[in-house]
Parts: C-alpha cells; structure tokens; sequence
C-alpha cells in the first residue's frame, strides 16, 4: 500500500443557505479543494452523503455531482454511514489512492438540510437509528443521546454543568472559526437556561440543523511532496461497527464502536494515544464528546465530563479537542462533517488554522460517528 | 494488487415479499453466500441499496445489516449509485480485497421496495434522475427511456417488435430459473397487447417492482485456491460516469458511461469484447439491453435491435446475454441487481446454473447502471 497526502482543501460559511442548492454548495466547496491542490482533473470522486434522498428527494448523487463539477465520465461514489458518511468517504478515498487505482482523488461530504420542515429533518436523522425498534417507537436523536446522558450521570457522577462545559468551549473555539454557522460565545448559565429537548440535555447541548459541504483532494506521497504546500500525511484509518440500537448494548455510555475503530487506526499509524496532539470529534450533543473521549483513551472512563471542566481539552489545554468549533458551533450538516474535521486537522498541521491555531501540533486525529454509535470512523494524520 | 476471487454466492426468489423486512432478506441471502464459502466470519461487508430512506425510512444501513449478521465490530459501508448500487458495492469490495486491506468481504445489495404505494416507489426510483432538471417537470424513467427508445427506432430503424423480442427472450431464460420473479414465458404479441406506459414502452417492456436481496464472498485468489468450489475471478472492473440528465447528452441513444467502464474493464483483464462468452446486462427497460449491447461492442451502433431478432443473444446464440432472465423477468430491486448479476456469472462459470447452463462459459461480465446511464459499472469474471 502506498502512503497517502491531503494536498487540498475546500470548505464556505455553513449554514441556513436557502438561496443554494446540494450541487452548488458541492461544487463551490470542491473547487476550492481542487485550487488548493493545484489540480483541475481528479482520477476519482467519493461523496458522503446520509440522506439526500428524504432532505432534497435525490438519489444518484455521485453521478449528479461528478456531472456538475465537469469531472465526469470519472468514477463517482456516494457512500452513507448516517453521520459517519463523510469519515467513511475518507476512508474509502484513502483505500483507493493508498490501492494504487487512482492518484487523486476528491473526497467530500455534503448535506442540504434546511429545504424540509423541522419535522421532517427529525425523521431524516431518525432514519440513523433502528427504525423497527427505536424509531418506530418515537424516540428520535435527542432522545437517544438523552438516555446516554442520564446514565453517564448516574454511573460516573457526570453533573449538568459539565455537558454545558463542553458546549462553551466549543462556541470559544468556533467564535475564532470564520466558517462556523453559530460563532457566538455561550454561558454555562445560558445552556443551563436553553430550552429543554429531551431531559437531561437542552438546545445547546445540541449541534444544529446546517446546510454545508467539505471536500479535499488527495494523492500518493511521492506526487504531494513535488508540490509546494505543507505535507499532512494520512497514516491510519479505522473503521468499526456496533449495534444500531441502544437497546442491544451492554453498557450504554461506553462507545464500543468508537475505541475500535481507535485501535485500529493507532495500530495501523505505529501511535499511540498520548502522541495525538489535536482531536476532532463528533459531539453532535455534549454528552457525546464525553463518551468519545474516554473510548479514544484521551481520559479515563467515566471521568470525561472532567476533560472540559479541568481545561484539558480547551484550545489552551494539553490536547485541544474541537478547536474548529465542533458539530455544535461549526454546525452539523450529517454528510459533511467527517470530511470538515479533516480539514480542520489539515489547517492545524498546516500552521493555517489563524487564531485558533494549535502551536506545535504535529499529528492530529478526527472522530466521525453515525447514530448513536453505530458506526464510526477515526482518521489520524501527520505533518511530513 | 491482489488477484480477486468469488468464493461464495447467495440468493433467495424475489418477489413482493410483504412478510419481510429488509434486513431479514438480506440476513437470508448473506447466510447463503457465507455457507457456500464455507466461512462464517468475514474482515468487512459491503452493501449496494439505492434508496432505503425513502423506501422503508432507514439510512445507517450497513451498521444495521452488520449488525443483524452478527457480524460488528466488522467496517461496514453501504454505498450509492441508484440502480448501479450493487455493481459499485462490488467494485469497491474487490478494491478492500486487491488493496491488501481485508481478506473475506461480504458484497451485497439490497432493495425493499413494495412497502410504499406505486406512486411512492415511482418518486423514489426518480431519485436517480436529476431532481431539479427532470424530475421537478414530471417525467420518470418509463418517460426517459420511452425518449431513448423513439430517438433509436427514428435514429436507427428499431422496430416496436425488436424492443418485444428482447422481453421475450429474457423472460424465455427467466422460465429456467427458479428463483425469478416473473418466470412466465411471454409472445411478442403479449408485449405489443400489453398495457402502454410511456410510448412506446408498454408494460411488458419494463422490469418489475422487486423486493430481493443478493450476496457473494471475496477473497484473495491464494486463498480461494486452497478451498474445493471451481474458482472464479474478477478480472477486470470498469466504472464511470455521465450527465445524469439525458438533455445534456449529444446522443440519447449511447451510453457514454457503459462505453467507458467496459473500455476500463476490457483494459484491467486484458481481454477484448470477443472473448467474452456470456453477458448480463442491465435491461430495466427492453431499450436499454439494446443500447448496453452496442456501448459493449456485442453489435455494431444502431444494431443493436438485430440482436435479439436473428438469436444473437438468445440462451444458443453466440453471445448469450441475461441467461438469469435479466431485471425483465428474474426482477429488479435496484440495488441488490448489480450482486445478482455477478451470481448468475458465477454459477455459469461454475457449471452450476441447471436448465439455463450455457456450455463451455469461461469469461463472463456484467454491465449494471444507474439512471438512465449517469453511472455505470463493468465487471470482467473468469474460471481459473
């Protein structure tokens, strides 16, 4: 297998942006990646995408996009993990470059959630879970993550105002973040004061509804190293699985999906945890930052409301997680963001990420998750 | 890259099958496919379906059927490309075995499509033409392909008995294979007399509404050798894509994308069109298998309505094409077709298909497409 580099990346304001469809804020968005890089023709495409079906009624996305960047007849896919689809087209981009099939490959997520009713969209990101024995029931996601959270407390002694720590160090990180949808700083006290969704977690525990698209261009080592930007290399990709339902799970605040996938990345990377410099993970609700800190082995299990709390994770502390500003200020459109937080880990290893940069960061990790856990997807990346 | 084979196939009759889920006939077809490889655990699974959001209103597919195989923390993607799904699982799962990356992949496709109102199925299945230039007008794919089929009898001379001809002989190969949806035998007067869909496409011409589910076991080809089953391997893979809206073509009547995998593929195994024995094509429509078999290089352009007229294509013809009864006869549930396809090679290859068994087959290919040609995928088999 051939070693692999990011040598482009693309990504505009996300948002509620009524006034663009799917394919013009893919498009946008990829040909920033492909004058990053420095390319005008690509071998191949990947396309995450969770549910373009139920959000804008269109399937054949990868044909659809490859068509409107002018890059077809190359080969386009679109693959789906729920909200672990953009992690999932990195892998897989990552597979085909490192395989020897293609040399450079665009790799992008991309979701248009805001063109349905906010009922709807709740029944589009239902569809992640076990859709005969959660959905069908009633539960939708701030419900699942809910039951996660209460049992954390119960069983780590987790408090209310840690989960509201983790929402206000990811709007400080996103506040520096010119592409974040919610830049504004927040209170523990105005999270505390938010409106309740599913008890024990309000509207600020939760990331948003966001329209958005990421994309990045990569290519083999020997051909990144003939260019003049920065080399972020990606060494270690891990991909695993869990049950779809909480139900079926042994212990409900333990990510089992999450610590394998982590495993196998550090195997393949030759690292181990306390190598990592910078993390994004999915904390597509506070609680969920927690969980995924202790199963990547960032902090002990059951002391992850701590990590927030104590400054270890802040953009200051000994290892900065979400310093874009995370699914919760940076926005969540499902598709996109595995493929953003690898831009995100690109511009720290690059020394471009302005005021919210790392000093010093040398490798870095992403962490993208579909449902409750489900599926989920660990990259982890080198500066050469 | 690694030599490719297929160790195990797996298929049950499809058919409207109201008393399953998706996931039980997936979990059927996979155990089959499992059973035939002699294996029971597998390194990743792959599975085509082009739209179970809006069908049955479940994403996180591939974590949902891992799961229900008994088989997380395995990586599991599902991936997109309409009715091309299963072909690009295919694809992509030969990739993660050539790669070196996984050693036994599970590569399936699955469709539940008769859980909606006819209406409801049409809209979805229209998800794979370009919403906002096609779909948004009215049209479906009865309509598109009804346009291909006039622009090729004005272009070409095709007769409306021709388009019959192709129904009749996969239905007449359908009859031979038990686990066929519509197993009937049909006259090209049966077509010509049968209900008008879109002019001048009737019923008979198009393939039907299908639940059904398809799954097949790769391995490296060291590995295969060491087991008892006659070998087969995937010598070539082609994929590439086109305008996904018909309008944007400068001749409806080729299939640039089909044109392209197949030069791709032909490429990859080194073989040319005339050492192909056997051929499944992607007849969703009776037009289609006429314009697959000329982008192919079967018969020459504008030729391809001679085909089924003088028995080119029949069961004792030279090249016989969709001996399983194709997506006419044997159904169509979209994205487990480009899986079945790869099976009926298999078995022909193996000597194991019964009453339809072609003599001699050593190289067979599939040709599996999404839309109406905005995507396509080429496989190239071969008996060791």
């Amino acid at each position: 297998m051939r070693e692999v580099a990011v040598i482009g990346v693309g990504m505009t304001k996300w948002g509620e942006l009524w006034e663009k469809s799917l394919r013009n804020i893919f498009v946008e968005t990829a040909l920033l990646a492909l004058d990053d890089a420095g390319v005008d023709r690509i071998d191949s495409l990947y396309v995450g995408c969770m549910s373009s079906g139920l959000f804008v009624g269109q399937e054949h996305l990868a044909s659809l996009l490859s068509d409107y960047l002018g890059q077809n007849p190359v080969p386009a896919a679109r693959v789906e993990s729920a909200c672990a689809s953009g992690g999932l087209a990195l892998r897989l981009g990552f597979m085909e470059v490192a395989s020897g099939m293609s040399d450079i490959v665009l790799v992008s997520g991309v979701e248009k959630m805001t063109d349905v009713t906010g009922n709807e969209a709740t029944y589009a990101l239902g569809s992640a879970a076990d859709q005969e024995y959660e959905g069908y029931h009633g539960i939708t996601f701030p419900g699942l993550y809910a039951l996660i959270a209460r049992a954390h407390m119960e069983k780590y002694g987790t408090t209310r105002e840690q989960l509201a720590m983790v929402a206000v160090k990811n709007h400080n990180n996103g506040s520096l973040n010119p592409l974040a949808q919610f830049p504004q700083k927040i209170t523990v006290d105005s999270v505390l004061n938010s409106m309740l969704v599913a008890d024990p977690l309000r509207v600020l525990d939760c990331s948003p509804i966001t329209d958005g698209a990421a994309a990045i261009v990569l290519c083999p080592l020997d051909r990144a190293k003939k260019m003049k930007k920065p080399i972020v290399k990606i060494i270690g990709s891990g991909h695993a699985t869990d049950t779809i339902a909480l139900s079926s799970r042994k212990d409900i605040t333990w990510l089992e999906s999450t610590y394998q996938a982590a495993k196998k990345a550090y195997a393949m990377a030759g690292k181990e945890q306390k190598d990592i410099d910078i993390i994004e993970v999915h904390d597509c609700f506070t609680i969920a930052e927690i969980c995924v800190i202790e199963a990547l082995g960032v902090i002990e299990k059951g002391k992850g409301g701590k990590a927030a709390e104590q400054g270890l994770t802040s953009l200051q502390g000994k290892i900065p997680v979400n310093t874009s500003g995370g699914l919760k200020s940076k926005g969540h459109p499902v598709g996109a963001t595995g493929v953003a937080q690898a831009i995100e880990i690109v511009k720290q290893l690059r020394g471009e990420a302005g005021a919210r940069q790392v000093k010093k960061a040398r490798i870095g990790m992403t962490q993208n998750m579909g449902g409750s856990g489900g599926s989920s997807l660990v990259h982890i990346f080198e500066r050469e």
